[in-house]
Order: C-alpha cells, then structure tokens, then sequence
C-alpha cells in the first residue's frame, strides 16, 4: 500500500503505523491519507468493509481520530451500475430521486437526494456502509426539501465542479493538523479583534504557541461606511493568513461571518469549520450583502468570487462531533439555541492545558425552533459569554407569544391586515412557527399568511435540516408534519401585485427587511399605513436611526419620494412591539447561565455588548459568583476587554 | 549630487526636495545620505560649513530630524596632514593624546581621545565645527579616562574594524525609519512580554498600526535554569525579528538588557538604541554573565560573537534628545536616577496620537551619584511605571549615609575590618563617594579602602561620562576633582594576597558579588569571619537563597569546602544591613512620582514587581489620584497585566 504523498512528519508516521497494525489485512488496505480533520483508509476489499465496522470504530477511539473508510478508485462500480444499485439496496420509504443521483469521482461520494434521508443512513449508519461495501462509493444522503433552496443547489453543484481542488486542499488541512509539535504549550491567550464592548464585526484570535485560529470573522453592517469600525482588526500582525490554522463560524448572522471571504481574497486558503446549515444561510446572507451594496453603489471590499472560495474551503461539522483543527487543538460545537445550525463553540487545547468555551450568540431557554443552548462541557477554564442583552430583562417567550396571537386576532376581527416585518435569518421561522400553530388550534380563524423576501430562502434551508432543530419539531417533520408547508403560508416570489395582497382581508403578511430599511415590507407598509383597521407588529430589534425605530417611537408620518414625487404617508393602523421574541438570551438567562454552566471556569470573558449591558452584566455575575450557593468554589477572573486588547488564560491572577 | 544609493520613495522624496531647496549651493552639496535616525549632508566645500551652521540648524528644526554635516571623501584632507591639523586647531588645555588620534575613513569621523573631551566640541559644537571645516573630518571627542575601560577599549576598535559594515547598517535603518507610511494611525497597544508580576525578564512590545518596538529585553538570572522563566516571550509571533523596527534599552541591569544578544542569534539585525553607558555597561554585564555560565558549566543560549552584534548594531542616543526610530515613532530618553546611563523613555507616537512614558527602573529622589528622575515630559498619555517597592518604605538616603558612617567609624575605632559586599553595576561607587567624602570631611579617619571585583571597570566607565552624573559630580570632576581617582582606594587588580591585604587595620574592602554568591567578597569573607572586631555591611538587597541573606537572616555558622576539606567557619564579626541606598524608588517615592508627573496620563500600567508589590501600589494610586487636588481631573486606568496580556491604550475606556 501507498502512504500519503509527500514525507511523513514523525506524528502521522506514528499514526500510520498505529493503524498498519490493527487494520485487519482481509481489508487489503490501498492507502492511507489524512484529508482535513478525517484519516481516510481507502480499501481494495470493500466487501469485507461491514464487517470491520466495529474494528474501525476501536481504532478511531483508541487513536482518538476521526477514521473514515473509502473504497480505493479501482474497487469502485462504474457509476451506472453503482446507482443501479443503490436503488435497489436503499428502502423504498426513503423516497430517492433517481435524477438527483450524483458521484463525486475525485472524493469518492455518491450523493443521493432523498425525502427520508435517514433511510439512506440507517440506523447506525448500517445501511450507508451496505452501499460503500456493494458499489464502492461511499454515500452522502441530503434531503428533498419540499421548498427548494436555490442556494443550496448552487452550493452542492459548485463543490462537485471543484472536487479534486476540494480533495487536495483537504490534504494540505490534513498535513497542517497533523503536524508535529512538541507538546509543551505554555500559553493560550485571546486577543479581542472585534464585537468587544460592542456589537458588530465578532472576532476572537486564540493563539498557542503551536496555533493561531480565529473565532467568527463578521462584520459591522450599521458602520459600513467606515472601515476603521465595521471591520475588525484583521491587519494586525498576529494574523498571518498563511500562519491560521482554522477560522471557526458559530453562526450566519453578518456580524460573525461577514468578512470571513475578505479573509480568502487576502490569500487565505486554509479551513473553515461550521455546521452545515451555518454554511447555507451564511451564503445567502453574505450574498445578500453583496447584492444590496452594489444595488446601492457602495464599495464592498469582497464579491461573490471571494464567497465561493469561502464556501470552497469550508469543512462542516456537526454538534456534538470533536474535530481536530490544529496540532493541539480540538473543536466541537454545540446547540447555542440561537438561529438554526448556530453554535457554542468548545475548544480543548494541549492536551487538557486549557479549555474554552465561547458561546457565540446564545439564547438560554427553548422556543418553538430550537432547543435550550447547551451549558454543560466535559471541561471549561474559560467562558467567553455574549452580553447582548446584560442590562436588559424580556418578558418571557409564552407571554410574547400570547400578546402576538391576542393583537393578530383583534386584527383579524375587525377585518384588518397584519403587517410583520421579519429577518431574513432570525425569527421569521418562529413567528411561522406560532401562527400556524395558533390557527391548528384555532386561538384564531384561518386567514392567508403571505411570506415574501429572503425569509423563504431561509425556511427552505430549514426544511433541509430538522437535525437541527428543536426536538420536538423534528420529530414533527419526520412525522411528516412540516409546520413550513403549512397550507395557510402563500409564498410570494417575483414581481407580484401587492396592491391585491392588500385587499385580501384579513390577513397576516411577514416580509423583509425587519427594521424597514427597504424590501417588500416598506411597500406593504405604505399600502395599508392609513388603515386603521390594521396592525404594524415589530417582532425583533430596531436599531437607532431606521424608519422601524422612528415608528416604534411614535413618529406617525412618513415622507416618500415616489417616483419623483413626494408622498406623505399618514400613519394610522395600530404600531405593536413585542419583546420577549429575540433569540438572545435576556439578563436574567445571561446570570442563570453562568451560574448553570459546568463545570464553573475560572475566566470569564464578556463580549458582544454596548458598554453599558457589558458593565451591568459583570456586575451582576461578580457578585452572584460570590454566594456560598452559586457553586462557584473560587471567584473566577471577569474580564471587560476592548478590541485588541490580549488576555493570557493560563496566568495565573 | 547623488540622491541616496536606491530608488527614493516618497517620504524620503519629499525631505530630500526640501532639503535641497534650503541647503545654500555655496556649500556644493555632494550627496544626502539616511544614517540612521541622522540624515547627512556630504559636501564638497567643507570650509562653508561652519559659516551655515544655523541655516543647517534651522532646516533640521524645520523638518524635524536630526541632520548632520561631513565633508565628502573627496573633500577629506589626508590623514596625517588633518592629525596635524587637529592639533593645531584644538586648545592646549583640552590634553589631547597624540596617539590616540584614531581616522574612521567610512564614516568620516576622527576619533579624538582628551583629557577634557569638553575643549574638543567646544561652546556650541564651535571647535567641533571648525575641526571638521579645516579638516573634512568629523571630530567624535572621548574621554581619556584616568581609570582605564578595557570594555570601552574593545568596543571602539571593534567598531572601528567593523565601520564599513556599520555604514551599510545605518544606511539600511535610516531607509526603514523613514519609509512611506499612511499617518492614519488607529491604535497603539503594549504586550507584556516579561516582567510583569514578576521583576526578572523586562520586556514589553510596543505596536502600531505601522511599527513594531520593544521596550527592553531582559533575562531573569534567578530562574537561569528554567528557560520557560528566564527569557521573555519572544517567540510569541508577534515578535518577527525581520519585522522589528528597534529594541531599545533602559539600562544595563541584566534583566533589561541581558536577552538582546539572544535576538542578533536569532537573526535580528536591526537597530538597538541606548545611552552610551548602558552600551559600555551593558557589554560588561552580559560578558560576566557569559562568563560565570561557561566557567559553572551552565548552557546559556547565546555568546561573545552574539553581544558583539549587539555592539555593532547599537545606535547610542543622548538624554533629551529626539530620534525618530520608525516612520511613527520618535524616542526621547531622560535621566532615570537609577544607575549610570539609565533612562527613562518617553514614545512620541503616530503624529501625536499617543505618548508613552516607560520608567524603567528609576529612583525619584537623588543621590550622591545621580539627579532625581525626569517627571516633566511634553505629552503623556500612558505611564508604565516600575513597582519593585510598591510594598517597601526605605529610610532616607541621609540616614542610610549616616548609619554607614557610624558602623565605619565604630569598627575603625577598634582596629577592625569593615567588608562590604557590592554589586558591579549600581551602589558601588555610590558608597565609594560617600566614604571618600567621610574622609575628607573627617569624618572617620583616612583609611586604606581596598575595592577588588568588576566594580572597578564599572567606575572606569563612570569617569569616561561625567555628563551622565548629577550635576554636582559632575561639575567636580570638570573641576579635576574626581573622587573615584582618590588616593584613598586601592584598585586590587590580578591575584594579590588578600591575607595580607585583611591584615592592613583598620580598613574598608568593597568586594563583589554583592550577595555573597561567589568572586572575592567570599574570600575576604572567609579571612574576617571570626573576628569580633571587624563587621560586614550589606548595602543592598539580599535575594532568598543567597549566602547573603542567610548570614543577613542570622546564621552564624559557614560550612565551606576549601581544597577537600570541610571548613566551619564561625561569625563572630558585626553583621549589619544598610536600607535606603536603593537605585529604585520607595513605596513614598513611587507615589509621589505617580502624583507629580506632567502632564497627567490617562492609562497607568505596573510592571517590575511582585504580586504583592503592584496589587499594594495599585491600591494606593487608585486612592491618591482620586483626591481632588491630586493633579487628576479624570481618574486614569490602571492596569496591572500578567504575562502575555496586551493592553490596547487608545481604546476608549
Ligand atoms: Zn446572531
Ligand atoms: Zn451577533
Ligand atoms: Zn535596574
Ligand atoms: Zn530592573
Ligand atoms: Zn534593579
């Protein structure tokens, strides 16, 4: 058999020997390579490769590495009989398109889109091995999603086209992991690159003296027009493009991971780690970016080249899955309860000298969507917590619900329309969610809901991956109860006639953008904004400065300009805000989480704050870690940092 | 004319065009040349010179550098035709050494050796002037010193040989100290690289958005065993060594400057700036230390060869006066207090937008040897202030004196012998003034004072720079009355009967190492030990560990291994400890300084301390610059890092 091309540095030549002694010889093992985090054995027998699943697994487990196992080129079917039987080897319940069935020559993959893609999987991944063993060709099942997302599509295409690129770039992020070091680490500090003592442009540099990675990359959409504020501080010289190990992504939201494509035009090609979702709704809502700021002749220092070759080096992971980024650091991510795929981030370092979890944005109790974010770890000595929300309380999510059903039914009987601007990623898929469900059980009559902008794009990435939602919403959609294709949602794409939405009494519309900064919910607001019989609901955040804000303040007429002429709009329907919908934890969950958390670390960490909700919240938690009850046996480090600003975790205070 | 070897770009573009309209044509200019933080004018009619002296003047005070006439080779008279020139032309008084007369053809300069270096420059550099108008040759005056510098010897001939390198070196710098730069400066930020919690290791790395510059680069001899404690961390990335603009160096205490020749191993070849003390001082405490490693069979990481770099790559620089070390950064040293070429350096940064004082080490009250520390600077906005006796009040240094002078006498009185251990850098010729002034004013009787040990190249080096002296030293030694040369101290040089020399009685004998661990003070130790009639007095601090602090502490019995045989040793002499002749600041002075520096920063950050020190000074600070008539309008940050911890200083706070 062939080792890996290159040389072997003496930590994967000891890894390599590992396995050439358990491997079992029926295997009739071709080579061994180490693509990205996986160490890929590719196989002559593939037949016998069911049989040593047990085998393989033991080995992964003792070496501590994720082991794959391939069929070796030669020993696969040619792609026709391969499909040929993959049909008949997966069951008929998994609803396969045969049309959709694609193979990635370069990696390997076969990918089968499916209406149950679990069915492809099996339990245990039982059936997925079948198919490696029968044909060769190792399975990638992806949903049939009954709303298509364009995006997607594009995405999956783009990677096949590029596949051998993909294989070798995966080589090169094997060889970088898996590199030698002496294992005699004596530091890990952060230094705050951005999103400290603010909100927008999130960037955290973990370094050790073996690895430097990067923690969210985004940017400051509402100071676009001053790069010394929207982007963060990636030119400082501790950032080396060629010297990053990782860039981890916790979620799609542009102030995590807008600028990570600046990062790949300035020369970076090493990974990105993110789940699967994060990847899609961060392509379209970079996309967006974009789009909207050519639309507007803005200068964006990135394009859409630059956000493929993102997505090009992007490595999915999933919750729960530990993964090797660099010599001495692991990764694995966790539900942050956020938005869909959005994640806490868990990094062990050196070999258990230091453990970090960063929580990303987080919302610390259950919604419709999304489970609880996760707040117990196998270790933590440093807790990086988002502050969003540090001197704020919200009511709670049933009492938002209950006051959002309450004034659309008052609506609704007096014959009115419901306007609801939404995110494009956020809440829109909960407050879905909610109606539909108070329609079910009738709390109020069936009227059309109308969805229209990016939030559709969005639903039908969620329909892809109910993996990631809340339980029991999954066990909805497995059960072939999809709240989102609900008869009551009318979807609405292309140039539509609005006007006759309108009329259309009563109704419920949700559109973007959610501040009324532009999209069809500024059109739909000026067509009903006279009738008092309506309502005007803001579900989620206005910002200073926005028309959304300035309504939500009591400014009750709007100027427009109108095809050339001025329009003055009377603002006369009702004007609602609900709190208690945002997918960030409040105050009072921002305590309970520190409080919650386990084990308790010994740094924390506030970012992702206004001074002021930074302040507060550590206040709050100072003196909560000082109760004898809080289970906090040392008062820990709090930490306040500014944007660049270094903190050495392993001094010690 | 010539512009400078290379293609210009823009920054030195623009002084060279003005320069060229200002510089008069009378004076036929031949080239300009970037020298290091010096731009120099070549010019072919040298007689012109001296009568363009304030035109030339008023250019350098116009563009703000530092701007330096020679005459071009050409225009160079011959050396032995200028010899006699020089000669002619220098006043009698002066006392030059004809064979000392040393020609450095690269770089133009005569190197001119005199009793009073003074006559050689002349009121206003006049003499200077005309030497180099009637000459062609730029006169560098040295002191011929009474006592002898071996050190200082080397240093020069070793730079002599080396000139044509030299040249080329300071070409290089003076192209990267004024290289095109975009004055958009967003941030300054200091990295705790060693001796912070901790006093060993100084070192702190100042950046900008531009530059990179490292405040000393010290080596914790306590720790010399433990590579993780002794050296600071310079292999954190952020220090490139091809990437750092300069290191620059307090004082010459090895733990500032003992790691700097560690960084020309490590390829370093960029500039070092420092007092030309330190540089002399410097040299002979990083060669003991090479020394005593080698002769105990100690691995220490760096040699001759690499100090000798470190030489050649020093660019010494006056108190008060200002060079640009990178496109943003201009450096000023000032008097420190602390020992002999010891500075305090304040950091002009980005235009103005920030200053930085660093105190280094510094003693806020003067002494015999020394004026106080500068407080008075023309911008401050951070203060990083040394906190080695946060904790500690020290009786004043009259006391100290007083006490000194009682024990002396006392032991005098009764024939005995008075040892005082001393280090080879700091109070030495401190006490060595105090005693000789005892003597003259009679205090106690004149008696033979034996000094053996480094110490006596130290007070070479102080003889060869009185400008570095408090005034009043100063002004006596101008006057010829220098106490280091007094008839009073025996200068005990190669290997001299120390039995006999402890048989002259009464007597003083001021012997290294200051702390009893090893060279001549044991021995002398050895020889008195049982006689009640003689005393030892410690003058300085007596680390844990040390035979010095044991005997301090109490014990009265020394068990020695002389030739094989064990030897018990009973004290039976007078053991006393002297407070109050620190080089450093007391807790009182520490304050004051904190109180009295102008103007007022608005970010104070500790370093060069304990735990216990900085937390202790902290407190106090917090609380003094509260009190309205403080000084204070605004209560500034204080900051107290660890190792490895950056601190963004123009963070809003
Ligand atoms: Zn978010
Ligand atoms: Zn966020
Ligand atoms: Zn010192
Ligand atoms: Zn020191
Ligand atoms: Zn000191």
């Amino acid at each position: 058999m062939t080792l890996p091309s290159d040389i072997l540095d003496k930590n994967r030549k000891t890894l390599v020997e590992l396995l050439l002694k358990e491997i079992p010889p029926e295997l009739n093992l071709a080579s061994i390579e180490f693509e990205g985090p996986e160490i890929v054995l590719y196989v002559n027998n593939r037949q016998a490769i069911v049989k040593f699943l047990d085998t393989i697994k033991a080995i992964a487990k003792k070496i501590r590495k994720r082991v794959v196992v391939r069929a070796s080129p030669d020993a696969r079917l040619p792609p026709e009989e391969a499909k040929k039987k993959i049909l008949e080897l997966v069951p008929k319940d998994a609803n396969v398109d045969p049309n959709s069935i694609v193979f990635d020559e370069t990696l390997g993959e076969v990918w089968i889109k499916a209406e149950k893609p679990g069915a492809i999987v099996g339990k245990g991944n039982i059936i997925r091995h079948f198919v490696l063993a029968e044909t060769g060709w190792r399975p990638v099942p992806q949903r049939a999603s009954p709303l298509e997302s364009k995006m997607l599509n594009t995405i999956m295409s783009n990677l096949l086209k590029q596949s051998k690129y993909r294989l070798e770039f995966l080589r090169r992020v094997g060889e970088r992991i898996h590199r030698d070091v002496i294992f005699k680490n004596n530091y890990v500090r952060v230094t705050a690159l951005g999103g400290f003592m603010e909100v927008g442009r999130s960037a955290i540099l973990v370094e050790t003296k073996e690895s430097r990675v990067l923690l969210d990359l985004g940017i400051n959409v509402g100071a676009i027009h001053d790069p010394l504020k929207a982007y963060p501080e990636i030119d400082l010289d501790a950032i080396r493009v060629d010297e990053l190990d990782a860039v981890i992504v916790t979620h799609s939201h542009l102030d995590h991971v807008g600028v990570v494509p600046l990062l790949y035009k300035y020369g970076y090609r090493g990974p990105t780690y993110m789940t699967k979702p994060t990847r899609e709704l961060s392509a379209i809502m970079i996309q967006d970016l974009i789009q909207v700021a050519r639309r507007e002749g803005r200068d964006i220092p990135f394009g859409e080249k630059d956000l493929s070759t993102m997505i090009l080096h992007t490595i999915p992971v999933e919750y729960d899955e530990v993964t090797d980024v660099a010599p001495d650091i692991k990764l694995t991510m966790y539900n942050a309860g956020h938005i869909l795929g959005s994640a806490i981030v868990h990094l062990h370092i050196g070999m258990g000298l230091h453990n970090i979890v960063y929580t990303g944005d987080f919302k610390y109790s259950s919604t419709r969507l999304l489970d609880k974010a996760v707040s117990e770890f196998p270790r933590v000595e440093t807790l990086i917590i988002e502050s969003t929300y540090g001197a704020t309380k919200q009511q709670s999510r049933q009492a938002a619900e209950q006051q959002l059903v309450d004034i659309v039914k008052r609506t609704i009987e007096r014959r009115g329309v419901v306007l609801i601007p939404v995110f494009a990623v956020g809440r829109g898929q909960e407050i879905m969610v909610v109606l539909n469900e108070a329609i079910e059980k009738k709390l109020i009559p069936p009227v059309n809901i109308y969805i229209e902008g990016l939030i559709n794009e969005v639903t039908a990435i969620h329909t892809e991956y109910p993996e990631y939602m809340s339980k029991s919403l999954r066990d909805a959609i497995y059960r072939g109860e999809n709240p989102f294709t609900s008869e009551h949602f009318k979807i609405i794409e292309g140039d539509v006639g609005r006007p006759d939405i309108v009329e259309d009494r009563p109704s419920i519309i949700m559109a973007t953008s959610g501040m009324l900064t532009g999209g069809p919910a500024v059109d739909y607001l000026r067509l009903i904004a006279s009738d008092e019989r309506s309502s005007l609901i803001f579900v989620g955040y206005q910002a200073e400065g926005t028309l959304g804000r300035k309504i939500k303040d009591g400014m009750r007429e709007i100027t427009n300009v109108v095809e050339g002429k001025v329009e003055v709009l009377k603002i006369n329907l009702e004007v609602h805000s609900i709190d208690g919908f945002s997918g960030h934890s409040d105050q009072t969950e921002l305590v309970r989480y520190v409080l919650n958390i386990k084990p308790k670390p010994r740094n924390i960490i506030l970012n992702h704050g206004e001074p002021n909700a930074i302040y507060t919240f550590a206040r709050l938690i100072s003196r909560a870690v000082r109760d004898p009850s809080s289970g906090y046996q040392t008062v820990p480090n709090i930490f306040t940092p500014s944007i660049l600003d270094s903190v050495n975790l392993t001094a010690s205070r």
